[in-house]
């Protein structure tokens, strides 16, 4: 492999040298699936903690592993990003100031607009493209990590005005190589998108926690009722909290709109059962259930 | 088998004729539960469309099949109601006029309140006894019904006052005879716990449903992103509007409370959010996550 002054020169996937900094679920996932399907030159795991090193050695997650961030990208030609937003937001600068080879940079944070904000300052020869692959487990770390995560998943690309064509593409390769399905979509598109699909969804389930806590206070026979239906809505509140609280501080007016959507739909509910309006309250009903059927339907079909 | 008089005479369960009005999920899988595991005398399955009768004989859901409620009851040891709240409520008064023999009446309603209420007046020699396993899915229907559904699942039973003990044990057995874990519960303490884990869990699965659709309207691509965490958050709002409308509409003031709790408890994050207060953003989402773990532990523990 040559070295390229710029990034334009095209670069097979099955040549690079990828960096991929944070092993939990995410970048755990994408390095043991580029480890098992032989997707490129080397595989370099950076991780903060002695101990992640350690585990992702024994699983071999990766050819070389180490707890420094600038030894651990020095002559990658890809670097992935797979911490929380707020870590990742700290780490472009941090990259910013190092000696980097020409490389593809690359994010995996849930949420789009300031991380591809701050991927405007990287010097010329760091080409930034921000991704979001669309899936995840409410639990967290290497420990669930597993190379079949990002099979048939949408993964959201998002390239900035500054990043090459041959960029894109290498990001488009590195996700469908892992069985992903890549879509480009804009920083603030996605930002309002994943806010009803994936930050909503966390919130209504930390909202069932705490009133479900406030009854269970009085009366700790509620643990004991409950059933499946609550295990299921309930289950995204056990999602890593640095996660979510970074995901939630740098989505706030997105997230913050349907979180007051849902909560002034809730009031609703509430209002018409006050007053016994079984008509309405049936429309309501009708309407979210219609709604569900086409939208899983769509996703079938599509 | 010699008639009794008055049903306090004990009466073992395996020389029971049971009728089970009603072979959707919840009666379907007690008849096919009861017949697999040979439980009882007789089991008599009452539906009231013709297709149902068709689908229930060719999965041999009953010993004996009708349409004509009055028919399948005659002769009946236990009655059990399995059809929808309100349509419950209708059935008891219903049974009320009938010439009924001895008899343990049985409902598998969702809500107890206004169920038990209106057993109160069923003549003496029907002994009643309000139930409510909790188990379930999100789908209805027959076609979905099957004899494990009650394995291990909390059965709850709301004797009245009036309920001798020998019909007591007649419902205890019949639970643990289907593999679930009877408790006695009184109705109202019973519709203000479901309230919180099961009719809120469900609110919020239509609230997002409505959200996401408002979103969707807008930009169809959400549909196209929605990750396993949507799924799982929105599951319930598939359940059947009948049923549900029926159990918010039996269960106002207990549903109205944790409906209002939760918007509350919303609304407070979407203010964290708006004015970027991460520290107390990061506790509230921390004592969701904490409830959550404690909560799922004492389950697996106890």
């Amino acid at each position: 492999l040559i070295w390229r002054s710029t990034f334009d020169a095209e670069l097979p996937l099955q040549d690079a040298r990828v960096a991929i900094v944070g092993l939990g679920l995410m970048g755990g996932s994408l390095a043991l699936a580029l480890m098992e399907r032989s997707l490129c030159r080397e595989v370099i795991g950076i991780a903060r903690r002695t101990e992640t090193v350690r585990e992702a050695s024994s699983r071999r997650v990766a050819h070389r592993l180490t707890t420094d961030l600038a030894d651990g990208v020095a002559g990658a030609d890809i670097i992935v990003l797979a911490t929380p937003v707020r870590t990742i937001l700290r780490q472009i600068r941090q990259l910013s100031t190092m000696p980097l080879d020409p490389c593809l940079l690359l994010d995996l944070g849930s949420t789009k607009g300031e991380i591809v904000a701050a991927m405007e300052g990287l010097p010329p020869h760091v080409q930034p493209v921000g991704a979001h692959p669309m899936c995840g487990k409410e639990t967290s770390g290497l420990s669930v990590a597993e190379p079949t995560l990002y099979e048939r998943a949408p993964w959201v690309l998002v390239p900035l005005s500054r990043t090459s064509t041959s960029a894109l593409a290498l990001a488009h390769q590195l996700a469908v190589g892992v069985g992903a399905c890549p879509l480009v979509v804009d920083a603030d598109r996605h930002d309002r998108l994943v806010a009803a699909i994936s930050h909503l969804p966390y919130s209504l389930a930390v909202a069932l926690m705490l009133t479900v806590a406030e009854i269970g206070e009085g009366d700790d026979l509620v643990w004991k009722l409950a059933a499946s239906g609550f295990r299921d809505t309930s289950r995204l509140a056990a999602s890593d909290v640095t996660m979510m609280l970074d995901i939630l501080l740098t989505n706030p007016s997105a997230v913050g709109d349907v979180v007051r959507k849902a909560s002034a739909h809730l009031d609703r509910l509430a209002d018409l059962l006050a007053v016994g309006d079984g008509d309405n309250l049936r429309a309501l009903l009708l309407a979210a259930r219609d709604q569900h059927t086409s939208a899983f339907q769509a996703v079938e079909e599509g």
